[in-house]
Order: C-alpha cells, then structure tokens, then sequence
C-alpha cells in the first residue's frame, strides 16, 4: 500500500520516505560531515539533531567516539548546534556559531572551527575546500506534488547542501507558515570558474531566481515531520546607548545626503543583529526618511517596523530573526509580506558583487576597534572566539559606506571599546568607514592612521579613557619619530588587554599619564 | 596662425595648447589636489612634476608653504613622487606608494598617506570621500585627431582624473610606442549606486570598454610633449630562495589539478610585483602547464616570458611594469602582442566582481605572517609603511585560490617572516588560503586558527625560530586553556617585533625554549 502524502507533503515518493527523527538520526556515521539548515536561529532541523545527540550520548557511555563535522548556514539553536555541542558530538564547526556550550567547547580547544565569510562558505565548499559532504539535514516548509522544496524562514547554504551531500534528510515543519511559498528567490545560476556569469541583478527586491529548493529525490533518505517553532528570541528594549548611536548614525546618514555623497532615499540598508540595529531602524522610522530599501541577511523586527510603516519598500536577506512578537505579528498577515520580502540563498545575500553593485550602506557591531581604524568582530581578548565574522566582512569591504557600532565600554566600564591595537583583526584600517560608539561618531573615510586616530580618541572613546589613549598615542609619536605612519609602542600594544586579564579592568590607575601632548615630537 | 598639429597630437585644438612644462606647472595652486597618471613605474607624467616640484622649491625658499595632496594609480618614480617629496610638496598621498623619499616623509608624520585597496580608490573619489580634484596630469601616447587620447604605458585611475578633475595637463611622451593604440580597454559604464550595471566580462581578454581614454577638449589647460622612458627598474636575478618558493608554489597548483579542484589550464593568474613573482612565472614557463591566462595589475618581464613561448595565451592588467631589457624586447615587436595583452583601469583589472567571477588565482607576497594566518602586507614593525596594500587585498579576498609568500627571514636571518602575531594585519585569518616560504608551504584552507599554527611553524617558518614558535604556541594553549581558539599570550605577543627594535635580532637566546610539548595541557 502506498504511504499516503500528508498536507505538507504531497509528493508520494518523498511521502513514502517518513520517517522518525530516531530512524533518520541513524543514517549519520560517525566522522560524517553534515550540513544542517538555519541561520540566525531560523530554519533549522528541530528533531533530527536531538536525536543524533541521543546516540552520540549513548555512543559516548559506550566508550566510542561519536563526532561529526557540522555545516550551517550560520547559527542555530540550543536544539542543533546546542544539543550537539552538550553530546560533544562535534569534531569542527563552519562557517559562524553563536551557541553558548559549542563556543565553551571552541574556546577549550576541542572543537575545531572554521570562521568563514559567509559569502565564501558555499563557493569554498564546491571548491573542494572543506572535504566531502556526506548528508544534508535541511528543514524545508513543504514538499510539492513534483519534489521541488518551499523553503523554510531562512535559505542559508541550503541550496549548496541539497546539492553536493550524498544523502538527505528533510524537515518538513508544520509550525512554519505553509504560506512561505513564494517568499524565497534560490539562484540556480551558480557555476565554478571559468564558467562563471555575471549576476544579472540591479535592483534589491529583483527576482533572479526559483521560489523553491530542488533536490535530487534518489539521494532523500528520510523525511521528517516536525512542528516546533524557530528559536525567536525575545527583543531586549534598546538602551540610552543602543539610541544614541543610532542617532549619530541617522544624523550622519542625513549628513551626508546634504552633502550630495547619498540619494535622499539612502542606499539599500545591511545591518547586523541586535539591539544596536533595531535602533537604527527605529531611529529611521521616526526620521524623514522614506522609500527605503534593505539588502542584508537577517530580517529583525526593526525592518518588519519599517515594512509596517511603508517607510521601507522591500528588504532582501536570507533569513528571518524575529522575537516571538515579531513572529506572531508575521505570521498574523503573512500574505500582506508577500512581494516585499525575499529570501535568498546566502551566497547571493552577501555576494561581493551585488553588495557593492547596490551600493549598501553596511551598519555592523564590533567587541573593539583600535585608534588607526582596526575592527575587532570575532575575539575576546585576542584569543577567545565570541561568534564570528559571519558577514560583517562581506557586507563592509564591498559597501558604499560602512558603519561599525559598539558602546564605548563593556562589562560596567572595565573595558574600552576604543584600544590602542585591536587584539584581533577582523577588517582592516583599509576597509572601516565610520566609527560609532554612544559618545559619537569617527568619520575615518580620506585620513592617515595617525589622523585617525585623534579623531577616534575625541569622538568615540569613553572619557574615562581618553587620557590613557592621548598618553599612548602621544608618547608613540615621540618615541618612535620615524615610524609614525601607525603610531605604536610594541611593548604597550597589547597591555590594555592584558591588564583586563591581570586585573579585571582596562583602567591604568598606577600610572602618570601624559595626555595633553598628543602633537609634540615634531609631528606636522 | 594655427598652431600646427604634431606627429603625436593631431587634434587641431588640443594642439593649439602645447606648452612648456613650467608653463602647465604654474597652473597648479599650493593646496590643490592632484591627480597624476602612473602605475607601477609605467606611464606617470616626466616633465610637469619636476617644474612642479622646482616652484615649491622656491616658495618654500621664500618662506612659502607649497603643497597639493596627490592622487595616483599606484607607485610613479624620482621624476614624479620623487622630486615632490624632496621638495617637501606632498601633504596627503594616496593610494599606493614606494617611493623611498616620500616613504620617509610619511614615516616622519609629515605627509598623511591614506593606503587604499585600488579596487577602492576610483569609486572612492567618485563618491566624495577625498575632497575634490582640482587638476590632473596624465600622460598619453598620442592625442587623435577628434581628441581621443590614446593610454600610455599604464591606465591606473586616468579615466576617473580625466573626467573628475577641474582641470586637465596632458604630457604627450614621444617615447612610447606610437603602437601603443590598440593595446587598451577602457570601459565607460561605471556608475554611482543606485545606477550600476553588472559588468558583462567572463574572461581575461573579453573587451568591455574602448581603446581611447576621454576628455572634455575645455578643461586641457595644457599639453606638454616629452621623449622620456618609463622607470623600468632591472630585475635582479632570482635566487635560490625565490626559486624554491617558486617550486613548491607550482608543484602544489599541480597537487591541486590532480585533485581536481582545478581545471589543466589553471584558472587566471594574479601575481604581485617582484622577484618570487618572477621566478614563479618562469617555474610555469619550465612546466608541462599551457593555455594559461591571466588577470593582474602589472605586466613584468615573466608574463612577457609566457606570452612569447605561447604558455601564456593573454594577459589582462592595467600596466607594464618591465625592465629594460623586457621594454625592448617589448618594443622591438609591439605588434606582435598587440591582441593578447589588454590595459584597463585599475577599477576594472582589481575589480572583486571579475576576480571572483573568473576565480583568479592570487600570488602576493607578504611582509611577515603570525601563525595563525593573519597577514601583514604593509608594515614594518607595525609602524612604519612599507609601500601599501595595493590590490593585494582586492584579489586575496576574491580569489579562487590566494597565496601569500616570502623568504622565512629578513635582514640575514635576524627577523622571522612567521611571527607569533602580525605586527599589522592587512588579510585577515579569514581571507588567507596558503602561506609559501622557501623551507615550504602552508595549506590553511578548513583549519582552525589553532590547527594552523602547527602546520605554519613546521612548513614554512626557518629552523632557526621554529622552536621558538612551538615554545610561545605551546605555553599560550596551557597557560590559557579557555582561550584556545587563537592561543596567545598577550604580554609576549609583539615581543619579537620589539626584541628586533631593542637588539636587532628576533631570536631569543636569552631564555630556555619549552618546544617540546606543543600539544600538551588537555588540547583536543
């Protein structure tokens, strides 16, 4: 007798191919590289990896070793990436993480990770570069009559995964709305050099590809039904700082359309996740500012407001990340979305090339930046990963303008933002446009490093630390008068940190500082 | 009486303003940004500078200041940033530079140098970011009779001075070839977000553009006729380092097709300006590789080596960059490479769109590594600028495939190229595929910062400091078993740098070495 299709999947002969997550679960070897759905906690596997994690605890009482490669789109949740990493079931990570027990786990040396541009993920995958992909675990909203896949709230490397793993196990999710359908623009155009073709895409909102995901039915081993919801986490309100840097920011962004540098409907907006980016958002829509549009990754409340108001006519991205609210106010009208929303794969989400053909006004968080315009995205104390580069440096290299955005200080005011020498580079004195912290604005666009750095010390640093930065910046003019290009004493560079490490704070308290000689020594 | 048109400018009005070079000079005012022609040595203007630079002279003999911010393609020569840096006539430069007058200059804080992707600097101008262009000096081979003028030795970022600058000086150079007409791509279909248009190139030698660059006939303020060569500085004779680079370069592009993840024919090569480029050049030329292509800024004496034995099937850049003996060579037979080498703007040949799409394979070299695969282009010591990054970072970024290489020491063995932190980070850990010295080559693609520093201390970093390397790994991973992503010690991290400065060596030879135990202390 043939397996009866379901609402969600109407094909019979992936209908005949349920099966439970514990079965699914089953086909996954040990050493396998697996590449899971999901991004910014949208559209993973829901069932699939607890149970995996299930056997890899079972396997792990057992005395045998039980880890796999694990690929995503970027991050997921406490049941994928979080389940997984409590099994220590995962050998390396790609291409971003922010999961709490995995990061622990990263930061102790037993997981590998590899921090990748999220643009690069999926070229360097079919490139060869990260090794074989044995199974794809993709969560997919339904199955058609004819095979194709409706997409689930985010695409991520979906496309990449369905594509090159040997076998496949879907998700089908019926907590996603079935009316996902016709929300999403996969690109099948992808090919390897020398047989690449131009990305026939000018404008955000331009339809370049397929509504669906297709995947070979010979190569599905398992269907899944599930019905739980994305991960959602809850909006924290925005903060005086979380609105003051976005007010720099949309001032600034005014600022420049008077100066003629910016049409009066802006450039397609990027922004990060979190609350400095919801602020933005809402610092927008309270502005004068209308018929906007977004090219970013990840679509966040504040972009839903902006859609609500009509202020924003369209945003590109490959992923929802919304908060509870904000899923239940989408999916109340999901149909009213329809058009103005797409979900690309994020290989075109965040390509070089349609990032700086539009011209993206590209607004990132940052954990530091240094006085010369160094970013810090990724490393705590120049060693510990935070999460990722993700597609920070896809978005700000090839943007029209780009913002990083950080509070001047963190842990109640141990730590500068703002440091002599980043402990970390992630984009680079060559690639950072604008410094906004909730002191202010560094507009570095046209100045040397030494320059910069007067105005990054008097703009965004805290100041409680602007005299120790005055003193550094000073005395490394002076003493080194020959190597002024970057001013740096070598033995200090790292000291700021490193005294966070000894002493709990940033704070030089022992020291006389020398802070109002930033231009003696000789310097024009 | 009409002035009469020369053999070289046939254009009736733009002949009628011929003048001296001092004339045209005296059109430049103290404070004016200047846009000259030049790349790499090839093409920048022989006359005007130095009449140029002989009025700030004077002024600055009267007790005047006289100084313009100058814009280029990349490096000129003596007779172009040379003489206006001694005259102390440069306040800001950019963006590219290897001039050692104006080197010191920058080091000494007395000219600000803003060092920029070249991929970035055309757009950058066109954007507002560098204030305005006052004048442009430009030399051309020959000026047509409907006032096309036909590019020199080099492209650089002529169209964008040309059509963005006030006003215009045309230095006509009798001494490059006539022939040179034909030779060019000039593409004109730039625009300013929101208006930009996929760029329709899909390989190396695809014509996009025109032969001729343009010029509104009212803004030439003076046509200036010189008979001076290009600075063609002699190549040195590669040495045994630069040779066994070359090899184990080549033999792993070998690797690489046999594993498949590259086609017979290679994918287009980029390499950057020098000896190892060179002597990789010739390693393919001694190769069982053919019909290769390539997609670079500089034409050197290698590629020329290529195309004559017909290894080499085109070469797209946007300059020569030849010694003497090669422009002769070059010289002798113009028209016999006329087809098969196509000069474009730097906007185009650096272009991330192109060097993504056609997936170039990208070989720079470096000024120094940390172990962890952050590379420094730019800085030594990390303060004092080298020449800059050039389109290193344009190409490194979108490469199919980047190597970065250098000898493993400096200055006879006191300072390791592989150091524990980059002293400057120019290609972050995320943007770094392959390391290359002479004792060998690092494969980083799909490791962990951690992982790598074990292969970039066994490969590629000198006997002489590798148990100096696995002693600061090795004691970072215990001594900070929660921050083992990137292990450091932060108080020790830029200790080689300022041993250097303090001593004049990197080695330790004061302190007892722990580099047996890489792996100890509970890493996975």
């Amino acid at each position: 007798m043939p397996t009866p299709v379901t609402s969600r999947i109407t094909c019979p002969r992936l209908a005949g191919r349920t099966a439970t997550a514990e079965e699914a679960a089953a086909l996954i070897r040990p050493g396998d590289n697996v590449g899971i759905s999901g991004f910014t906690g949208a559209g993973y596997p829901k069932a699939v990896p607890s149970a995996l994690a299930a056997r890899m605890h079972a396997a792990r009482e057992a005395g045998e070793e039980f880890r796999v490669g694990l690929w995503s789109g970027a991050s997921t949740a406490p049941e994928a990436d979080g389940v997984l990493a409590e099994a220590h079931g995962i050998s390396k990570r790609l291409p971003y993480n922010s999961d709490p027990t995995l990061r622990r786990e990263i930061n102790a040396g037993e997981v590998e990770y590899v921090d990748a541009h999220l643009s690069h993920s999926a070229q360097h995958m079919w490139f060869g570069f990260y090794g074989h992909l044995d199974v794809a675990v993709v969560e997919v909203a339904a199955v058609l009559p004819n095979g194709l896949l409706v997409p689930s709230s985010s695409v991520g490397n979906n496309k990449t995964w369905l594509d090159q793993a040997d076998k496949v196990i879907l998700e089908v999710n019926h907590w996603q709305p079935r009316d996902l359908e016709g929300f999403h623009d996969v690109y099948y155009g992808t090919r390897l050099p020398p047989f690449r073709a131009p990305l026939q895409l000018t404008h955000p909102m331009q339809r370049i590809g397929d509504p669906y995901l297709r995947v070979d039915p010979d190569k599905v081993v398992a269907v899944v039904e599930t019905d739980a919801p994305d991960r959602n986490s809850p909006l924290s309100v925005p903060g005086d700082d979380d609105r003051a840097m976005a007010e720099h920011l949309v001032d600034f962004l005014r600022h420049e359309v008077r100066a003629g540098r910016m049409p009066a409907t802006l450039l397609p907006l990027q922004s990060g996740v979190g609350n400095v980016a919801n602020a933005v958002m809402a610092g927008l829509a309270d502005s004068e500012f209308e018929n906007l549009t977004s090219f970013t990754e990840v679509i966040q409340d504040g972009l839903l407001d902006l859609l609500d108001s009509g202020t924003l006519t369209g945003v590109s991205a490959t992923s929802f990340g919304l908060s509870p609210t904000g899923v239940q106010r989408f999916m109340s009208d999901v149909g009213a979305y329809k058009g103005r929303i797409l979900l690309r794969s994020e290989e075109i989400s965040n390509h070089p090339e349609l990032v700086r053909r539009l011209g993206v006004i590209a607004i990132n968080g940052m954990i530091e930046a240094d006085v010369y315009g160094n970013v810090n995205s990724t490393h705590v104390m120049g060693s510990s990963i935070m999460n990722g580069i993700g597609g920070s440096g896809d978005f700000a290299r090839n943007a029209y303008l780009n913002f990083f955005v950080s509070p001047s200080t963190a842990k109640g005011g141990a730590i500068s933002s703002i440091v002599p020498f980043a402990s970390h580079v992630d984009h680079t004195e060559h690639d950072v446009h604008v410094l906004v912290t909730e002191q202010g604005l560094a507009d570095l666009r046209g100045l040397s490093p030494s320059a910069r750095a007067d105005v990054v010390i008097e703009r965004c640093a805290h100041p409680d630390f602007r005299d120790q930065l005055r003193d550094y910046v000073g005395r490394a003019r002076r003493e080194r008068p020959t190597a002024r290009h970057t001013p740096h004493l070598l033995d200090e560079a790292l000291s700021w940190h490193q005294r966070y490490l000894d002493t709990g704070s940033m704070l030089d308290t022992g020291s006389m500082l020398d802070g109002g000689s930033l231009l003696e020594g000789g310097r024009a």
